[in-house]
């Protein structure tokens, strides 16, 4: 089998001390956020209510590439980092392709995903502020859990806006939020005036991301010393998530590994953002040419079938406008089992990576989707999320035409996490009652109706 | 923090070569298992019938101090090992104690524990045999899940009786046996006689363990070409588990880590004695001084209450008699949430060892456990499995001693796996609902009195 390990990992000498920020290299910049009342550019000042004033100051910065990595951060990310990146040995063997396949497994940590990347960091930068508490939401629960055991780690007392319906699906994830001592109110809830709002006009609502987003910053503005952080989406996310794309790269060059093809699953886009960071500011740089491919859910396809245009963040207007590929914050999106790519926008900096040409789109079938996973579940012994199951379609894919045409192409792709809290979606799929749902044109137009229209 | 890292992680060229097999090195041997009907030592043929006969050699080996580990295995093994071993700075920081403390922690794979290591080497064997199915039984779920993943990964069809209790309280745990392509039957059930029988006989019962394996076993034997697989309990399972310790050695060696105590919990002892296999054999020659502790639950504590006798290995009786500390086979413990340390028996090797006085044994409230497992999670970020709490519980109450004597020991426990299918456990732990239960001496009685009467 060559001299690549099954599982290539780095020292913790070798934890990344910078993250990696696209912006600063991209030719193009995204579109600055605007501010919801006066549709100006947001300042630092406009967003130091809602967010932790360093965040903010990352949020912002178009001008750095690399951006130092505290070393409290550092230290905390030797908990779980670096992660490994694993040789699909048995993948590749069960589907027969002479392609080389790789993936960057970021669930090795309890939380089982990526998103603690970012949670170790934003809490870190919220006790440096001296804040007292902090608001969130939470769609699959990943991006909860990360949290409440970020602030646990740092005892920062936490509210978490839950997804109604994950909440009801999983409610073992919920209780993993509660053991790190995490608050959970399950949304659309009473708690706030926009959760009373939606309740009133859809009173049988499972909730989505985009009205737990507005019950969670609503809280956030109301309440002394507290700020709302987010999971996904915004720049300072995909910031963090960077440490995923520079270990990524640092093992490939020491092993000396060439991906032909980055892929990675796209819901707001921070999994994807941070794995592709270093290798597109390359590529950005003319140094390589990677062709990279964000995957989505069929169910909710904003960068295949979205608009790019500027559109609110939550479902309660009340973010800043973020020029994005977006189906619209009205956009109710089926309850599809990968909770964490239920969101109708993607973030500024990927949508305008995608609009530029930067890299490809597709969008796969949930069914198609737990094939896969089952697939490499067997082969590879990890039960991925269903999030990462679809990068896992792609790949296979990818690896699969590789085999018709004998091509040696070497894919790489980031398994984002675990599915140990998607049982439900697995017996749904081994029962065989699994449905695919797919938003017809009117579905999408009804979306399309709730993007305001600014003009550019 | 000195120059240990948070985790020490060997290289996949470091994983053993050999397996540790206690009994070669110990001064007196456990006694011989007897067959159940004429009550002479078990030969080799007694066994075969039952289990793979490479196991069965494995078993009866007490010369071989070192077994080579088969290179199929070891690829197996570098899917997921070497595991890490964790200064467990965060917790030795909450407590305010000058005690080190590591764990070894074997909850990086999907199976979610330790269960793993004898899994990918006793399908191994089956395979090599020729065997066409397989049948085995599984209590909390994780030597369900462990197996059907090397089943799946050997292509061998799988049938796991799961303890009904378990199975209702954990479907999800089911489900995951099922994406792997087990078959799971909720046990006792009315697919075997033995199942059959103990239903008329206690038609409400939960099931146990004891019951699980009669079932399994009973198949195996009316089924062509099919044998039955154990997780604990046997000295080949133990022997496999021995890759824990040596591990666990060769990077206390590395990095000059000399422990004190080493603490395991204790169910059926695969775990336990995995972990202490290779200091215990220096320990018998006389090379070290280490105190090992094995912790069990008050709610089933063979080692601490149990009689050191011959009995069945399960309820139905139809097991090979082993000489071990036992409750007696027909000890019906109390739906404790630690399924996997239900079992009325321990390892005939490491009752030996605690019968020879080379290990102390104590027993925890669940609830303490829990309190473990919390502040454990809260620290160090991953959430233990309630088994696993049982040794953090015990790490904890040695690290205070510490504290309280101002000495700086080192401390080294046995972290077995993850929490993510024991939820509901640590829900009921939240909500301060959870209750102790401590078997009355009259309730020993009752399973004393199924213990056969063998005169030794």
């Amino acid at each position: 089998m060559g001299n690549i390990p099954y599982k290539i990992i780095l020292s913790e000498d070798e934890i990344p001390k910078y993250w990696y920020n696209m912006k600063a290299v991209m030719k193009e910049k995204p579109d600055p956020f605007l501010h919801p009342g006066t549709l100006k550019p947001c300042t630092a000042d406009d967003l130091k209510p809602v967010f932790c004033s360093d965040l903010v100051d990352q949020e912002l910065n178009q001008t750095d590439e690399h951006i130092e990595i505290p070393e409290e951060v550092r230290g905390f990310y030797k908990m779980y980092r670096p992660s490994p990146l694993v040789r699909a040995y048995c993948l590749e063997k069960a589907l027969g392709t002479p392609a080389e396949i790789y993936y960057k497994f970021e669930g090795t940590n309890t939380s089982g995903s990526h998103k603690l990347n970012s949670a170790a960091a934003q809490v870190y930068y919220a006790k440096k502020q001296g804040l007292t508490s902090l608001t969130t939401e939470t769609g699959a629960g990943q991006w909860g859990t990360a949290l409440s055991m970020a602030c646990a780690y740092y005892n920062i007392p936490l509210t978490v806006y839950m997804v109604k319906i994950s909440s009801e699906q999983k409610p073992y994830r919920k209780a993993v939020i509660e053991t790190y001592g995490g608050k959970v109110i399950p949304s659309p809830s009473t708690t706030t005036e926009i959760g009373k709002k939606i309740l009133a006009e859809n009173p049988g609502t499972g909730g989505s991301l985009g009205c737990a987003i507005s019950e969670a910053i609503e809280v956030a503005l109301k309440t002394d010393n507290c700020r709302y952080v987010l999971g996904s989406v915004l720049d300072h996310v995909l910031l963090h998530q960077s440490v995923i794309g520079i270990e990524t790269k640092v093992a490939c060059e020491k092993y000396d590994i060439n991906p032909d093809i980055i892929i990675g699953c796209v819901g707001g886009g921070s999994n994807f953002g941070g794995l592709i960071a270093p290798f597109m500011g390359d590529k950005i740089k003319g140094k390589n040419n990677i062709r990279f491919i964000g995957v989505e859910p069929a169910s909710c396809p904003s960068l295949t079938r979205g608009k790019y245009a500027y559109d609110f963040g939550d479902t309660g207007k009340t973010t800043p406008l973020m020029r994005m590929y977006t189906l619209g914050s009205g956009f109710m999106p089926s309850p599809n089992h990968a909770g964490g790519l239920r969101y109708h926008g993607a973030s500024a900096v990927v949508s305008k990576l995608y609009h530029d040409g930067y890299f490809e789109a597709c969008s796969v079938e949930q069914s198609k989707v737990f094939e896969a996973a089952t697939l490499f579940a067997r082969c590879e012994g990890t039960l991925p999320a269903p999030e990462s199951s679809h990068a896992i379609r792609t790949a296979i894919d990818e690896a699969l035409k590789c085999k018709e045409s004998g091509e040696k192409k070497t894919i790489l792709f980031g398994l984002t996490g675990t599915g140990y809290f998607d049982m439900s979606a697995y017996m749904s799929y081994n029962s065989g009652t699994m449905t695919d749902y797919i938003p017809t044109d009117e579905d999408l137009e009804k979306g399309f109706s709730t993007i305001p229209n600014i003009s550019l």
